[in-house]
């Protein structure tokens, strides 16, 4: 390679002269090989917040990023899959539709990653399941798909390292909300997972990254484009996140949750999306021939219980306590459980996932406020949720679980301040919808 | 201080949302302190050109660039001056205009910077005269001010060290070309030499660093918004650079020039434009008390001699020949010099300056191209500039200073391809022309 003049790259992104893939291409080696520095890449990546990508450049910077490092190989199964959520509050439906999509006939092998600013990971929810393992290598990866066609792990191997690298700047130059940065992350991570279908979750609103439809569109659609160039079966959702999915949020609860979802008892928006979910993973997988099987497997396998039998497999197979499934009782649980009162009667026009969030940092349950460990049975469960009556004054409105008193106070503050009572003359917000993004 | 929240601070630069002074205060200290990285600083400058910096901010990170550092004590000598050229090819008004005012009352106190880019720098200048000294001590520079009433200096103390820093981070992160930027580091530099009036001499054209109109007067206004802030007496111009200033380009050619102009026979542009530099910086220095009696004063130090020999008594005290100054003959002179003559008859209808400054570096005479020396005899004399007729194909069009045979024939090229000639029907271009901004 020619030397790369990162002064010149960097000029022509920030004069909206749009870089070639070749020159996104250099770019990113010679930043791994050291001849960029992170002052030139903090630059470029501020130019690109600014100026934007065209989706060339994203592709080139996806696949740079992927080359960077290992990837897995998963070209010995068959009907692999994979979800990604852009990240909400008390989104748990990878819990419940990956078991589904593997009870319907999908290979589901699942790279995830820990909670991220104020949202939740999936590694930290299935380690709150006591002895449960989420580092995994490639090996025991692929057999595990192979074996129970189920497997939900920490990155297996150094994945990406480019993006690692460009995300702890991005983290630090506040360069984190450009889409074409946010996109070739995302899927530079999971093309190198090695699944064929990719089932994608773009959340929208308050308690997601995208706040607007225009953002999550922009988004939906960049992802779509970087997975199909590398060959991926793929299918995007934008789906709201203006209050919390579920009514479960923290990483014990959360899995409690999903155990009851699988058991035919689940909150209707998480039943709701989760279903669509899994249908399309196994659709796109190639497992069965239409998308309407594929639903119907999918129906099938929550029906039958034989998606909540593959989510025991895989805590079994991944060392976990596989009693919990059966018995959610088994879970770590908090200390202290109370309830926060509605202190009028009403109707609840807004639960602000955020302050939701918020609270859950509070009681420990998050690695936010610098801790070191989780406190993984704090949370909160929401019993009423946006357009619920609230017949009287006194009703319960949530439960706080609390590791001690001391986090208790501070939490219920934040839960109070998050659950807006109207009038019971409010219009009724909506019902949940997910809309498919070509 | 509170710790500083850099994330915040560039997030907000980069919405848009201008920061305030307190803020951008903080930014540099805790960028100096360290605990603002270098790829943080990037992305701010990059957002500060991407997204502006209104005057409010620049004022702030002039004052803290200054307040990082060292400063001049002028505040013991009456009627200080200084002047600035935001750089261009073949200017040389430094070494008349500051001789001038000198002569006509003011004490001139300059330091001055090295060849910028395509542009040439003071100091290479006055470096070319065997002997001259431009490093010269705090105490020096005062007391030489006080005693000639002229001195013009490399940087005596370690002025404003954050801006040496920003400055090298723009350079590497293509974030030179914001105007708050140029003007806060010109300023911060400025200021901590301690002049009280300071003139500005704003370059626009091809051969300058502001290509537009529009651009020089933002920069202008800016440079005076920030000297006014600290209350310096100031003036800025804004002049032609579409061709070289004057006739010569290089660093003895230059000041052979300068000599010939202090001695009454220089070129138009070049003595319009020292005239008026001098005038203004004899009239804000406060020496005489109209602007019309100090550009009396200035074209008697002219007429008089008065000015080249302040020109001498500097080049004495700073260590260098002063016979030079009668005898510019004994300046080091190129082994080789020839006449580039004219292909066709016709009217010389423009002279690329940026060609002229290639054609010098390919002669070896500027630090461009990697060298450690400057071959100070080297460069381009123009015998013909824009709107000179010529009468006859084979007319001398410049002559070039070569040191060498192999250096010769690039530089040909470069200043052949710099002078364009048209028909003599083309159009004459307006007379040079200065314009004071308020």
């Amino acid at each position: 390679m020619a030397e790369f003049d990162a002064i010149e790259f960097i000029e022509k992104t920030k004069q909206g002269d749009s870089p070639d893939a070749d020159e996104v291409r250099d770019f990113v080696r010679a930043f791994m090989e050291g001849h960029v520095s992170d002052a030139q890449a903090a630059a470029w990546m501020m130019a690109v917040c600014l100026r934007g990508l065209p989706d060339e450049g994203a592709v080139a910077l996806t696949k740079s990023m992927l080359e960077s490092g290992a990837h897995i190989d998963l070209s010995s199964l068959e009907h692999t899959a994979d979800k990604h959520s852009t990240g909400g509050v008390g989104d748990n439906v990878s819990l419940v539709a990956c078991p589904l999509a593997a009870a319907a006939g999908a290979t589901v092998a699942k790279m995830s990653g820990r909670g991220l600013g104020h949202t939740g990971g999936t590694i930290d929810k299935l380690e709150s399941i006591p002895g449960f393992r989420t580092a995994v290598t490639p090996r025991d990866f692929t057999t595990q798909a192979r074996n129970i066609g189920l497997v939900i792990a920490s990155q297996a191997v150094d994945m990406a390292p480019a993006d690692k690298r460009f995300y702890a700047l991005r983290h630090q130059t506040a360069t984190v909300d450009s889409i074409p940065l946010i996109a070739a992350s995302i899927m530079s991570k999971k093309l190198a997972a090695g699944a064929s279908a990719i089932v994608l979750d773009v959340k929208c609103g308050r308690g997601a990254f995208m706040r607007t439809a225009e953002e999550a569109q922009h988004l939906a659609r960049l992802l779509l484009a970087l997975g199909r160039a590398h060959d991926r079966a793929m299918a995007a959702a934008i789906t709201p996140m203006n209050q919390p999915l579920g009514r479960a949020v923290g990483n014990v609860l959360e899995v409690r949750e999903a155990i009851e979802a699988l058991s035919g008892n689940g909150p209707e928006d998480l039943l709701t999306l989760s279903i669509a979910t899994a249908a399309k993973m196994v659709a796109l997988s190639g497992a069965v021939a239409t998308e309407d099987e594929a639903r119907a497997a999918v129906e099938e396998a929550l029906a039958s219980g034989a998606g909540l039998a593959k989510l025991q497999a895989m805590v079994r197979a991944q060392g976990g306590d596989p009693r919990v499934v059966e018995s959610p009782s088994r879970l770590p649980r908090a200390e202290h459980v109370e309830l926060l009162r509605a202190p009028v009667a009403g109707r609840v026009t807004a639960i602000n996932p955020l302050r939701i969030s918020e609270a859950v940092d509070a009681l420990g349950g998050s690695r936010r406020r610098g801790r070191q460990a989780i406190e993984h049975a704090a949370g909160v469960v929401l019993l009423r949720k946006t357009g619920d009556e609230i017949p009287d004054a006194g009703e319960p409105l949530a439960e706080i679980h609390a590791p001690s008193r001391a986090t208790l106070e501070e939490a219920r503050t934040l839960v109070g301040m998050a659950i807006r009572i109207g009038d019971t003359s409010a219009p009724v917000p909506p019902p949940f919808e997910i809309e498919w993004v070509d």
